[in-house]
C-alpha cells in the first residue's frame, strides 16, 4: 500500500500508473506535477490525480513513493529538485527506456538517499503522450524491469515490483548494462531504422505519389516512426554507447545484403531471410 | 467478362483474384495450374479453380486471360511455356512485385504476342501464403499498378484493368522504371532492413531472451520479416537497381544519424526524427 504517490510528468506513462494503481485500490492519493499548468489541471479533471502540485518540491513533500515519469533530459533537474525535499524513507522509481546515464546521474545527485533509487522501465506505450492518452489497463499483461544496483535498499525493491505487480505487468530484474543492450536492440534500434527510412522518403520530390503506394507492411514497419522526437531524441543520446555498438552490426549485415544483391547471390539472400523468419515466427507464433 | 481465366500459381495472390472474380461474377470459368498436385488439389477443394490443369499448356490453351502468379524466378520458364500454346487474342497479366525485368523477359520470350500482355502489380498480400490463405477481400479499396509500355496493345489494357476493378481495387497506370522505385522504396527496402535486424538478433546468443522483452513496437516493425523468404530474394535480385540505389541513400542517412549520437548532437536528431513524424503523420492520420 502506497500512502502518497508522487508523479512527476502526468502524461501517458504516469497517468497510467495512476490509474491502474487506483483501480487496484493500493494507493491512498496520488499527487501530480507537470511543469505545465494546463497539463496539470488535465491530469486532475481526468482523475488521474487529486492534488495538482506547483513544484517538484510540493509534490514529493509528504509522498512515501515518487515516480519520474519526465524525458531523461529532464531528469538532472528534477532529481536535484527533489533531492533535499523528500522525506527519510521516501522511495523513488522512474519509467525511463535507458538506465546506465540516469544511474550514474542519481548515484551523484542523490548521495545518501541513493539507496532508496529504484531504477525501473515498464515495456509499455503506445505513440500517443499526454495525459488523455493515459489508460489503466497500459501495463497489463506487459512487463516491466527493474535494474537495481548494489546500493539498491532490497525493501525499497519489493514496494516497487509490488507496486508494478498491482497494475497487472510482471516483473523482472536486468543488469543495468543489460537492460540497455536488450532494449537497444528491440526498441532503440529499430526507431532508429525506421525514423531514417520515413526521412529519407520525406526529402523526396516525389514524398507524397510515393507514400500512396505503401501497403499494410509499410504502415507496421513505419509505425514507430511516429513517436515522440523530443523522447526519442533524449533515449538516443542517454543510450549512445549501445545503441552505437548495435548500429555498426547492423551496417555490417546491411552490407552483406547488399553484396549479395549486386553479385546476384542469391543464396545469401536465402539464409538471411530466412533465419530472420525463423526466429521471427518462433517468437511472435500468434501473428 | 472473362469467358475462361487461366490462373499459373494458385497461392494467395492468384487465388484471392479468382474468388474476387467469382464473387463479382464476371469470369466464366477458373482454370489452375500449380507445380505441386497438391495445391491444385487444395485450390479444387477450396473452389478457387473449377478445373485443375496438369500443365501451364493445358492451363492456357482455351483460356481468353492468363493470370501469372508464380514467384519471378519461375517467370521465365512458365513464360515459355505458355508463349507456343496461347490462343490468338488471349491477354497475359501478373502479379509480379518487380516489373522491368520481367518485362524484359517478356518482350523476348513473347515475341509477337508481346502486345497482348499487360503487366501489373496488386500492391496487396499478407504474411501468409498458399491457396487457404486466399480470399475474395483481398484487393478491396487496395491499389493495382499497371505498367503499360509502348507495345501494349490497348483494348488488352482496358480489358485487365476491369478486370481488377471488378476486385474493388483502385488501378492506376505507372512507367516500369516508377514503379519499380517506388515499390523498393516502400516495399522492397523496408523488407530487407526488417530481415537484416530480425536476421542480426537471431545470430545472437541470447535472441529468445532479447526478444522476450520485444514490445509492440517491434512486433510492428518486424512483421513484414515473416514473408516469404524465395519470394523476397526473387524480388531482390529482379529489382536489384532500384533497391541498390536507395540502400546506398539509406546507408548516408544511418551515417548522419550516427555521427549525430557520436556527437550528442541533439538538433540534428530531433529535425530527422521531427521531420519522418510529421511524413508519416500526415500521410496515415488514422493511426
Amino acid at each position: 500500500m502506497i500512502k502518497r504517490l508522487a508523479i512527476i510528468g502526468v502524461g501517458l506513462i504516469g497517468g497510467s500508473l495512476s490509474l491502474a494503481l487506483k483501480k487496484a485500490g493500493v494507493v491512498g492519493e496520488v499527487i501530480g506535477y507537470s511543469r505545465t499548468e494546463h497539463v496539470r489541471q488535465q491530469a486532475l479533471n481526468l482523475g488521474i490525480i487529486d492534488i495538482a502540485a506547483s513544484s517538484v518540491k510540493q509534490a514529493v513533500k509528504e509522498a512515501d513513493v515518487v515516480f519520474l515519469a519526465v524525458p531523461l533530459a529532464a531528469m538532472s533537474s528534477v532529481l536535484t529538485e527533489l533531492a533535499g525535499n523528500m522525506s527519510d524513507n521516501c522511495i523513488i522509481t522512474d519509467g525511463g527506456s535507458a538506465k546506465g546515464e540516469l544511474v550514474k546521474l542519481a548515484r551523484s545527485v542523490l548521495g545518501n538517499s541513493f539507496s532508496q533509487f529504484v531504477p525501473g522501465h515498464p515495456i509499455a506505450g503506445t505513440e500517443k503522450s499526454g495525459p488523455d492518452a493515459a489508460f489503466a489497463t497500459l501495463y497489463q499483461d506487459h512487463r516491466v524491469v527493474l535494474t537495481p544496483v548494489a546500493e539498491t535498499n532490497l525493501a525499497a525493491l519489493e514496494k516497487i515490483r509490488s507496486m508494478w505487480q498491482a497494475t497487472g505487468a510482471e516483473v523482472f530484474d536486468m543488469d543495468v548494462e543489460h537492460h540497455d543492450v536488450v532494449l537497444a536492440a528491440t526498441s532503440h534500434l529499430p526507431h532508429v531504422l525506421a525514423f531514417n527510412l520515413v526521412n529519407m522518403l520525406a526529402e523526396r520530390d516525389d514524398c507524397d505519389e510515393v507514400l500512396r503506394y505503401a501497403a499494410g507492411g509499410f504502415r507496421d514497419f513505419s509505425r514507430i516512426a511516429s513517436g515522440d522526437a523530443v523522447m526519442w531524441r533524449d533515449i538516443c543520446l542517454a543510450n549512445s554507447d549501445a545503441i552505437l555498438g548495435l548500429l555498426e552490426q547492423y551496417h555490417q549485415g546491411l552490407n552483406q545484403l547488399e553484396q549479395a544483391i549486386k553479385n546476384q547471390d542469391g543464396d545469401t539472400l536465402i539464409t538471411v531471410f530466412e533465419r530472420a523468419k525463423q526466429a521471427r515466427d518462433t517468437r511472435f507464433s500468434e501473428d
